[in-house]
């Protein structure tokens, strides 16, 4: 039985990760921190967890936590892990961290785009980015996992495979994402109000928003050069779900049955990434409550461009979905152990 | 291996089965009937199920069933299944019928409510209730369940305890039920549009639900008596859930440590009804996905009336997720099989 | 040219009575009230206001307001108005107040009910409680009006003729409301999330809600008698729109013919109320953005009860519209005058 | 006063065309046109006009109807109107055509993408696209109308001033548009159906959505050379409101204050287009129930690209509102007569 730490534990990510490591046979939660709720029963503050979770709320101690557990996941604020993390800490326990911390390899890149110093850039190079369908060997072997953003997560597995193959002009790259709610966090702010978002859409973080050069060094690797793209997010009247609508010009005129057996050859044997059949665009619902992500993509002769779509929940395989696969692969474990969930729909 | 058949796949409580029974470790499901889409890939209709389920759409043929699988699962519109079922298929099959066939025992109600003929009275005396809490044993041997309707199953679990215990007057009986729009299917129909429902409540079907006579005749049991209640369902925007807010006259002056006493005896050892912290009270995003019901009450002194709650997810204790615990029950599993879902936040 | 201010501009209600008060031919805001957005464009804090309002936030001070406008609607928290009115104030303008601070003319039960301490219970009696098709000829002459809460404004609506008319027992009525989630505030709270609001209802305040004792004393008036009852709000997850649906028995067996009739007394000239068609339930979505409230009702003979629907804009006929409703009426304006906006359908 | 008719009043648009022509103080509607309605209260397919409109629905004739009305607005499906209009009728009355029949000057290019034969393609070179900021002086004289499209009103209007001032590159063009749910229209389909679309967000109409060649004609017109471009719908779970997300590389590099300059320069003036204060980005909530287009852009000066955006009601601004600033330019009324409708939030 892996013994498992959750630091943040009451975010809205940290609550998926408790409720996908509940249904972990090989895992048990044995610490849920949280700032803001210590000594404050767990099911208190979320009561789907009314009998099943007896255990209260402790402090974000990464140190003492390090001697109690196996893993410990850290849905934390930027900034949080780096600051905390050391050598000791490491050499006791896994960790994977839903935070940006260890996602960008340079240095000044992190520094610019969060605003914040980066605190303990000597695991930089050791942390392992963890997009399991890119990453699967070097994770296994990892001791610090940095678990991708969830626009990320979306937006790379959906264009990797062509600019990994050359059909697509890097430079030509524009990804528009809508998200639902749950990613704008947990926090009371007035522009979460349930009055605010419902009945509404918007753009937000244009032109800046932080996901950007992580998606970019991602694409970078694939492309085998620097990538500068647009990335746009959305806020979405739902709780759950990421959408990417990407567009790139195609290198040369390809067909369907081209691009399809590219995405093919990376993804047949993925049983965590569904390329759907020819004409049916991915939506956030087939997806809700599991950690699929479905892909799709059609190409647009007029223009030369082809238009890439994936859909997953951004708690699931953009979150603590993607967590628990990482842990999984750490700790030897088949890969889809405690996800196995079929998505829900309606 | 329990090889199950499913006669109305393609509704959304036959889909809600679907997605539970590929979660049961001992159930393989055979056969998805669909009268709208044979020969059509299921996975075609509901496209969350594409790469995992790969079956055909096959006829609601219900004695060519009995012959291929040990339980039959008819979620189909009511009428449809006392009109076919025999005593071969009986003796063959293990029959959980989701619509309101069997769960009415006399037959000149039902016709009254349903308007429409009996086709079967014959197996009303055999039929057994399937709710799970109060008719355990007798499900356990039964051939035939009539599984309870969604208002029922909330309405009933809320309030037969008090009942029971004689604390409450059964002549002032009052359910206000608010409900998720799933529990209007998925039938094309211009009040059930997206456009119709959202950012809009109403009442339907009132004084003359057909769940009336149903949510009578249980609390006619636990009261002794034959009890009439006014019932009002409304439709609320959203895709899941029902709360039930109840209220009757309490015969006495009534602490709330008795009243608690009373719903703890019956519900204590109960896995899927959870009796809430006192002041707390039941919200349907609590339990959606899961086989929950959550209950509470509170006492109003002034008017020495008692409020009862309880929320549930519509297709799972209220449908999908009972049949389940019935097929377990009557299969000798452990009763959560499969229902081992922890509630999705948000 | 009516000369207006606001105090308290920056909530919903607030922010509602600015957008029928710009739609008013015979107003002009002169003063946009705001505790928390002092010297910032109003149009910043609304952008639905780019362009339209060019005003920036002032304080909240009624003295300095009284003596540059004609009337001042206070849509502030309970116990601030009453803390700052007086004699003064009065002698210069009209006051419509937006709060609970004088809509309940016994100050111990305001006190007990609000757990605060009535600072100018000097005006209670010269009060005059604004239900505009209940008391327009006190309106007519008042200085000081009690604009009445959203819950008792549906609720008496709904239920007065037929108490004033004797058909119905006071000791049975149960009132259960729904509300849209703008009644709730544009307070920062995580409770109001979108994501703990959306796809979720809970009943909240049982027993003991704040309106409970003004809808008891509004329709302690239609009875001639001390009224007690049950009130349930429930938060349902739309932005806009109160149900109630209210119980009581009735008084002896009335046909459908004789309570439209007594309807029709009532309200067949009233502009603003509704009586549906027969077996038409009141929706929301049908009055949402107007001043109507739409009633109707159904007789359960088998029960010997009424069932009492009401439905409208909380905003509107609960709050602003109300209110300028009120001011057309204190001013010798036409009733209608600025209200005159068909429902919104989608 | 002038006499209105509308041939299709019981879609959404019709609808909202009634609502708008119920609050303009010079237009009477004569005729409540509806095939699927004929002899049907208005009042019992729309609640909201209750008490309001007491007309009954009427056939769907647009001959007779020209010797009864000044205007005639059909909102119908596409070809019907081609298919009924004749010079007899245009000698007689104004039509304003809501549908696409007139709006693409190309027969061949209509007939490609629409799928049916234009039968009055005679009418095509006089038809004036009413798009008001861009063609307000050609509408002046119309005799017929065609209306633009949701999606196109809003793209166009969006990115119009920086392709006729030459700041941007059409062959870059990309725009990713979201639109809530009453432009799918008031038909009967599962995919429109509540729990299909809520929770839920995808792309539809990939590479092939109707409203691409009109797009692209408007902007050909702008950029004086022949456009190409993507346009990617989706549907999001709310029921008015669409917003464009459009992409385009600039020429050069320019400045946001240049930038802003060119966008004053064409609507500095215009009531129903505002160019937001920078760095707020349009959100469809602020202009719901509204004419406005709120307009804004963001320069991402890494990739030399512009995100150009747009907020609109679709049901107004994009349908029923144009139709009237139309109808008020052609009878030479002030072009916001009946329009001065401020925006609702929430």
């Amino acid at each position: 039985m892996i013994k498992a730490g959750i630091i943040g534990a009451t975010g809205y990510a940290g609550g998926e990760l408790v409720r996908l490591l509940l249904g972990h046979k090989d895992v048990e939660i044995k610490w849920y921190g949280s700032r803001s709720y210590i000594d404050k029963k767990y099911a208190d503050v979320y009561q789907n967890m009314f009998q099943i979770v007896e255990d209260i709320c402790r402090e974000d101690d990464l140190a003492k936590l390090a001697d109690e557990v196996d893993v410990i996941f850290t849905a934390t604020p930027q900034g949080f892990c780096a600051s905390i993390l050391n050598e000791e800490i490491l050499s006791k326990v896994k960790v994977v961290d839903l935070s940006a911390d260890y996602r960008i390899k340079d240095v000044a890149t992190y520094e610019h785009w969060y605003g914040i110093e980066h605190r303990s850039p000597q695991f930089l190079q050791e942390a392992v980015y963890g997009l399991c369908e890119i990453n699967r060997e070097q994770i296994k072997g990892a001791r610090l996992i940095a678990n991708p953003g969830c626009y990320p997560t979306c937006s790379t597995l959906s264009i990797y495979p062509l600019l990994k193959e050359g059909l697509i002009d890097p430079a030509t790259i524009i990804i528009d994402a809508k998200s639902g709610t749950s990613g704008a966090g947990r926090g009371a702010k007035v522009d979460n109000l349930y009055c605010e978002v419902n009945e509404n859409i918007k753009a937000y973080g244009v032109a800046n928003h932080r996901h950007t050069p992580e998606i970019e060094e991602q694409l970078g690797y694939a492309a085998g050069e620097k990538v500068l793209l647009n990335f746009t997010p959305h806020l979405v009247p739902m709780n759950r779900g990421i959408l990417i609508t990407a567009y790139a010009s195609l290198k040369k005129k390809t067909s369907y049955e081209e691009v399809k057996a590219v995405y093919d050859k990376y993804y047949a044997k993925e049983k965590f990434v569904r390329v759907l059949d020819q004409e049916k665009c991915p939506q956030t619902k087939w997806v809700e409550g599991s950690n699929y992500v479905d892909v799709n993509f059609k190409i647009d002769e007029r223009t030369g461009r082809i238009i890439m779509m994936g859909a997953m929940d951004n708690l699931v395989k953009g979150a603590a979905g993607q967590a628990v696969q990482n842990m999984n692969l750490m700790f030897g474990l088949p890969e889809s152990e405690g996800l196995e969930l079929v998505p829900m729909f309606p």
